[in-house]
């Protein structure tokens, strides 16, 4: 079979593949107009009400790590691709596919975190399903939740409305959860552990909203990391998206890691951070909201759109120079979420 | 590690060790009113409307099979969870687990048999997702689906609420999915091969519901087959079940095989069709209103609820005796769905 015959890697990055995976195969395949929207979740209508519907399969390995496991992780998931549309997530469902011989123990562990991580987020997981497979047809444990919210404002918070001159925000640094689950899988120890970031960011979008009717997108840069997601908003908003490299928070261990092992910290994936596309005339006033927050408070602004150089991302860099930042190509981390 | 201690194929297979592991381990750990229903779809409010949401994941082994495939099952499956409930399916996400190195013809074969499933149902699958797991992590490719769907009569159907004097109808043979997967993976042909029943029932719910209000129970009976559903419904509405051995619908080739393999069909999966409990005023309206459905033309008569044995399901044999059939115990085939 010739490669491009056959699924790889890459196809499930997040990245370039499988951007064209889903522009190629899945959108001619399902050919609707809802879908086509490429968002982290689908608004559609009932009545008066417009609702947010989202699903994403969990297959992290390890399936516990520093600052989380597989269970929160799929509740905060969920929860978050719902608040990137400035909905209310209410309602989780959760399918759990596990291997004969999987420890009932560690069963427990991961619904008590998924408890904990949905009473935190203030949801509830209404409905489930549970296939039990064969040793060796999945690895350990897979977890799939879907998740429904309410919009309650009248913004359209979308991917593809990203404004030239709007400020771009993110609310922490960029990394850690990818650096968490690398660390782990490998072996590898630092002197002070990198945590996962996994939070529920519902609430953070929450105070954002009710400080501002001027956020224009949000997404949460998980597979691909920041500049794979920030590739998709300028493509989906046919805008240029300028960063300043120096204001990018990262933490220092995860700068150190990287570095260790050749990874660019802009191309891992976050669990609990958002990125912020802000008319400038409310860019104050969200900044300041979101620092209140505790999953805020480092928030920061990293750059601005631009009418140039439409679909593409760069960086101004500490020298003063400008580089292109093209999505990813291939596979950084399999199973990282 | 002690039996006990972890997860065995039983706890999948929809019979008596799911219900344990549901209601011991799940029901506990998620811990809410909604949850608890034990539906095969949940019912939540959005403003004045009632909407059902539903989630299954599908491993069905092998993944093409006579009558039907892995992703027409994924759409058929929760289009019949939603409509169990009286409720009309809107939208479905999908989420895809795929192991590294599988074809992409497969995939776009998977994909156009959903979305052919999802044309003939008319529902839209409107979000959706894709991993990517190295070889060896998952068998192929999983997928799941969740949906959404909106109740537009005043009814509450639901296995609770099944009455003394119910007629007990089926919309058709039983046991076809299930040993016609089976016969494809032990590699059995037989003369007449057995195709899977696999197919959408909510145009079959809407005309069942159209003809009578007085529905009060329904559900398909998929993993742990019609005697396992049963056992649930008898459950959930403490009453007692009595069949008709004589009535059972079975197709010729189904009992054929069943006796070589040594199965009982009425512990086989199907997943085109469907139980309702029906007021005895309104049974042969909705008799005959099924029978005019493409999809419920054997439906027949199987049985009568009484207030004898609650909790239980019981059998006249044709030669006059009677005994009780449990719930399934053990997993008879599993990655049947």
């Amino acid at each position: 079979m010739k490669k491009e015959d056959a699924i790889s890697l890459d196809h499930g990055s997040g990245g370039r593949a499988s951007h064209e995976l889903i522009t190629r195969v899945f959108l001619p395949g399902f050919d609707n107009a809802l879908l086509d929207s490429l968002e982290d979740s689908t608004v559609f209508e009932v009545g008066d009400h417009r609702m947010a519907f989202s699903t994403d399969s969990y297959t992290v390995d390890p399936i516990f790590f520093p600052g989380g496991d597989i269970g929160c992780l799929a509740v905060h998931g969920t929860v978050n691709d719902i608040a990137m549309r400035g909905a209310e997530p209410l309602y989780l469902s959760v399918g759990f596919i596990i291997e004969e011989g999987f420890p009932m123990a560690d069963l427990e562990r991961i619904l008590k975190s998924m408890k904990e991580a949905a009473d935190t987020a203030g949801v509830q997981i209404i409905t489930g399903d549970t296939k039990v497979v064969n040793r060796g047809s999945v690895d350990k444990i897979f977890i799939n939740t879907s998740g429904i919210g309410i919009i309650k404002s009248k913004s359209d918070i979308a991917g593809k409305n990203a404004r030239v001159g709007d400020s771009v925000l993110v609310s922490g640094t960029m990394g850690d959860h990818g650096v968490a689950v690398l660390s782990m899988r490998e072996g590898l120890s630092f002197k002070a552990p990198i945590q996962s970031d996994s939070a529920p960011l519902n609430g953070l979008v929450a105070d954002m909203m009710a400080a501002s009717d001027m956020i224009h997108a949000m997404r949460d840069p998980t597979r691909g990391g920041l500049v794979t997601t920030l590739n998709e908003i300028a493509l989906q908003s046919d805008v240029g998206i300028e960063l300043v490299e120096d204001q990018i928070p990262l933490r220092e261990g995860v700068e150190g890691a990287c570095e260790l092992l050749g990874l660019d910290p802009l191309y891992l994936a976050n669990e609990g951070k958002l990125i912020a596309f802000v008319d400038p005339a409310d860019v104050q006033k969200v900044l300041e909201t979101m620092k209140k927050n505790p999953y805020g408070r480092e928030s920061v602004v990293i750059g601005t759109v631009v009418a140039e150089n439409q679909g593409k991302v760069f960086m101004k860099t500490g020298i003063g120079g400008t580089r292109i930042l093209d999505m990813l190509t291939g596979e950084q981390l399999p199973r990282i979420c």
